[in-house]
């Protein structure tokens, strides 16, 4: 076992080095700043989380050094149910969320923080897990998890675990990706099937009596992002699309951008199993949400090459090309079927599949 | 009104331009990412945080700038019971908490995020309050709030609102403070009167049948930092001692440096209201939270310029002189009364006073 290297812990058998006692729980205390609060933080978040670098400190804000001049922030608050989930969990979510977040602005994520909310009588053994798949999913998207903070509210006053995570990543100099430069002739370019992270949350949950074999996405994308900026610069918009999934997505570009998305319908790639259950309960797939996928709006000049790169990628391996951006309709989607028929794609209205993410 | 500077916005008779109805509740379709949750950005969370720069939109993560060569970045939880208080609220908990953070190493405030987590059901105008006082904090402490986020957990799975924010400061080059700085022969400075804050949420919960007149200390300490570094770079040690108190901090400090830390017991400002309210509940003032309060650990040759320029400022107006680094006990601290007895003041143990910040 290497503590350099906590991506090679086996989850099932690993525990810290001064082990929580069995069905050892969260109380108020852990919160209180306390005694019990840097018993947590040294026993549990800065063994999993410590680098060799030393960012991590306790000092009230991590010192960090960079040359760049221009960076990216951004913010995700986690609230998945279940926690754990088939593909993920709450831990891996938090990470790639904001991973992703940062990849779609074209910046290479470096830093991230971490904000805790946990439930008095939590199993510390479930924070553990969560904590050490944050840092098996850190080390897989090469951003050093480097501050943190822990409350503890009653029982009854949150669900377990909430996770908020921030990123800070560096934009290279000639990289300009924004959801306002989507362009007419542009084509949009899916990276894999759409809807899986939803639906294996929701089957998850076990409610709906559903044995579905759908796992979630969830996965850092910033490696992919990556290959792409390096084979061009020429790529106008990239969006993962979560929460709303790929039509509320779509919908967003074209408000930024002021233009029309027609979308080929048979081209989108959705999973049989994923399919047959939003058939089951009445959802379109293109609605649900995804932690693994990214859109990706570019001129038709360099489409195949892209095409190319994205299929190279584990993440990127059922890349197809969906749709085309429009002068008009303006801030509107379409989606076309095989037999020509057109319909409006709008934003998502209320709320199919709370607590996804 | 003028929509450049909400700072000036009266909070009791503003409402959004597009105003939400009178009692409109926050509803899961508000964390769907769908049209709801643009409609509450945008009529709510951009109006209040949008700034001239533009730092804030609807992209996944903010594109930002920078010259400097070393920032900090740190991140809180804002899980406050009650929501207001005497002397702030949640919404500027959430912005003073990191910004005084990011001051403890001398940094200069600029970007915050807000990861927001709603709680089904809560008034949309209880939310609305939080947001204007959170911009009205950020104008004062002049940083920008440039990325957000906001999930909705059903109704009895969250307590109202919680905030996590999290900020990014520059650090001049010739700054370094850091709590294993302190060096036997430092002088141990605090900014003012000791568990305002705690004692001010405390009684605010009405428990206690207590109508003590005791106001929370909350306010951002960036500008009296920057005050005290442009005299002198001469500062080993800062940190504001929130959670756990005075006594807790130091300890943190004498355990980072491996030095030891004597207090002079009738040099440490509390107010008459909070002595006589911790006399009543047997609490110690010394481990009641402050989040406008500052540890200044420095050499005695700068301690008369730096009490003077604290004095000279509104947040410091009160500072004193109250103790020593020594070279032993080493990762102790000690506290003397005028009548020479000395205790050993550890860190707070269990939880005292849960949701204070």
């Amino acid at each position: 076992m290497n503590k350099n290297n906590p991506g090679e812990i086996n989850l099932e058998t690993f525990s810290c080095p001064i082990p929580f006692a069995h069905n050892e729980k969260i109380m108020l205390g852990h919160g209180s700043g306390g005694k019990m609060t840097h018993d947590l933080i040294n026993r549990l978040f800065l063994y999993y989380f410590n680098n060799s670098s030393k960012e991590i400190t306790t000092n009230d804000a991590s010192v960090l050094s960079t040359t760049a001049l221009r960076f990216a922030m951004c913010t995700d608050c986690h609230v998945v149910s279940p926690i754990f989930f088939p593909g993920g969990d709450l831990g891996r979510l938090a990470v790639c969320g904001t991973v992703n977040d940062l990849a779609m602005v074209g910046a290479k994520p470096l830093y991230l923080t971490a904000g805790f909310i946990l439930e008095e009588g939590l199993n510390v053994s479930v924070l553990e897990k969560v904590v050490q798949s944050m840092q098996n999913a850190a080390i897989e998207a090469g951003i050093k998890i480097v501050a943190g903070d822990t409350k503890v509210v009653q029982k009854g006053k949150a669900d377990q675990i909430f996770i908020t995570t921030t990123g800070y990543g560096e934009i290279p100099d000639d990289v300009h990706i924004s959801g306002d430069n989507a362009q007419p002739g542009d084509v949009v370019i899916i990276s894999g099937s759409m809807g899986d992270h939803g639906i294996a949350v929701l089957t998850a949950r076990g409610e709906l009596g559903l044995e579905a074999d759908i796992v979630s996405d969830v996965a850092p994308l910033h490696d992919l992002v990556a290959n792409m900026l390096s084979m061009t610069k020429n790529i106008h918009v990239l969006r993962d699309p979560t929460r709303g999934g790929l039509a509320t997505s779509l919908n967003e570009i074209a408000i930024q951008s002021k233009v029309g998305i027609i979308l080929h319908e048979e081209k989108i790639p959705v999973k049989p199993a994923v399919r047959a259950t939003c058939d089951l309960l009445g959802f379109n797939p293109l609605y649900i949400a995804n932690e693994g996928k990214v859109i990706v709006i570019a001129p038709s000049e360099v489409s195949e090459l892209l095409l190319s790169v994205m299929r190279a990628h584990p993440y990127g391996k059922d890349a197809e090309i969906i749709g085309d951006v429009l002068e008009e309709p303006k801030e509107r989607v379409l989606s076309r079927n095989p037999i020509g028929s057109t319909q409006v794609l709008d934003m998502l209205s209320g709320e199919i599949l709370p607590r996804i993410c």
